[in-house]
């Protein structure tokens, strides 16, 4: 098969990575400007968080994106979708883990991703609060904080006795149906698991400070900037279930990281029937 | 009942609380050494990691106590006991979460306790590669890098839906007996739980960035500051189980946090049989 993405010429892919770069530390600046001031929190009728961070951030780079790429679709958390039928789609999360942001939890992230006809071709996970950037480009690589990323190095130390997993927390697997049962049976073979609930648990994997974490039933904007951060850091990335649940929209499942810890973990979920794209 | 701990005049307890920090800042200037020079990985006989940054951060506390308090018991993970019937004991972890920290997961820290007579009299949590340090002694209130900790104020926005507990991890739950019902309970009433495996998962439930920690059988100086913190902050720390395990030693499992969430935890905990002290 033909990967659609080879089509794009670097230049132009350096351009928009270059544009990503600029959206991530616009985003950096506006939260650092709410450190002073403080934000504001309430309830959104999910019973989810949402700040005026959030907002203002989203409202920033969906402008600065509108300015520069006008023929461009903006698809972010907080407000309706912008152009939702073009060719390149730009995917926005805020601040991914707001309730973790209000805390004080430093786990939060933005996360900014272009798509190409549904293909990542640009992906950040940006960790302001610890001053993180994980970054990639399609045939480009993937970096943190600059220095290139590979995750299948050998540590010398590292076993299946050791291996840490990251994994979503409980009400991920039972928020839109009862997956409870694949939660629990991941537990059970992975007594050594980590859980963030923000995409830091993404940017464990991509950087092998995890072996693999094993995400579940969120939206597009989560999770779009992963895939392409997991390829180009040589890692594995392998969708579970994309599906459209009724009043809510898509969700999406997926395990990655390293390779051989991923396939150890598809093997435990495939027969519980997690596995489908539908 | 009386509290041993007023017998100890205000002044002495200052100076202890002074030592204790310059533990706590020498700890931070020799991982600071580690980060240029690098650190060496080793498995210990029980499968755990430990670096030379580990034995170096005890050696030199330990011979800070040595020179300072000669006639005081220093206890910690890695070297054995000295004065173990003395009065006064300090209790140290030079790194809580190796595992964590080989990684490059900013989460470890070092512990630093006094305990008199068992009870504890200065406890410190700190957290370097986050410059985070919480700070308790008895009766002067707890800290967070220098600003009075109160988990019981009242946000706004805060309630039982939007609750966030910070758990052990399944293996804490499984090691020495299998607990792992009373794992799999609480992830169920749970669903909004975060896993760290390190002691931040103490300085969350002291902090109130998490409502509550449930710690499962650790060794003792995985948790000598972690109840003095709480209470100096005005939570609620109750003991679930202090226990010998033959070949391993002393043992405990704790719940603490915000006192209405720590009495939830509890009233599920109960039935289950985990509380007892033998």
């Amino acid at each position: 098969v033909q990967d659609i993405r080879n089509q794009l010429a670097a230049a132009v892919l350096r351009d928009y990575h270059a544009a990503a770069l600029e959206l991530a530390d616009t985003a950096r600046a506006v939260l650092r400007s709410f450190v002073c001031r403080g934000h504001e929190v309430e309830l959104k009728p999910d019973g989810s968080l949402v700040t005026n961070a959030d907002i203002e951030v989203e409202r920033r780079l969906s402008a600065a994106l509108n300015a520069r790429f006008p023929e461009h679709g903006v698809i972010g958390e907080e407000f309706p979708a912008i152009n939702p039928r073009a060719e390149f789609q730009w995917i926005l999360d805020p601040i991914d883990g707001t309730e973790d942001y209000v805390r004080g939890l430093p786990y939060f992230g933005s996360i900014i991703a272009l798509h190409y006809r549904g293909q990542p071709v640009v992906g950040i996970i940006d960790h302001p609060a610890l001053d993180l950037r994980c970054s990639a480009v399609f045939g480009g690589g993937a970096t943190r904080n600059g220095v290139e990323i590979t995750v299948a190095h050998d540590t010398g130390w590292q076993d299946r006795s050791n291996e840490v997993i990251a994994l979503a927390t409980r009400a991920n697997f039972t928020r839109y149906v009862d997956d409870g049962m694949t939660f629990e049976s991941l537990l059970r073979a992975n007594q050594n698991v980590r859980i963030f609930r923000t995409c830091y648990a993404h940017t464990c994997a991509v950087t092998g400070m995890t072996d693999a974490m094993v995400e579940w039933e969120v939206r597009p904007w989560d999770i779009a900037a992963t895939r392409l951060l997991v390829e180009e850091s040589g890692g594995k990335y392998v969708t579970l279930r994309d599906i459209d649940r009724p009043g809510v929209g898509r969700v999406h499942s997926a395990v990655f990281g390293r390779p051989e810890t991923v396939d150890r973990l598809l093997a435990l979920l495939r027969p519980l029937g997690g596995c489908s794209r539908e």
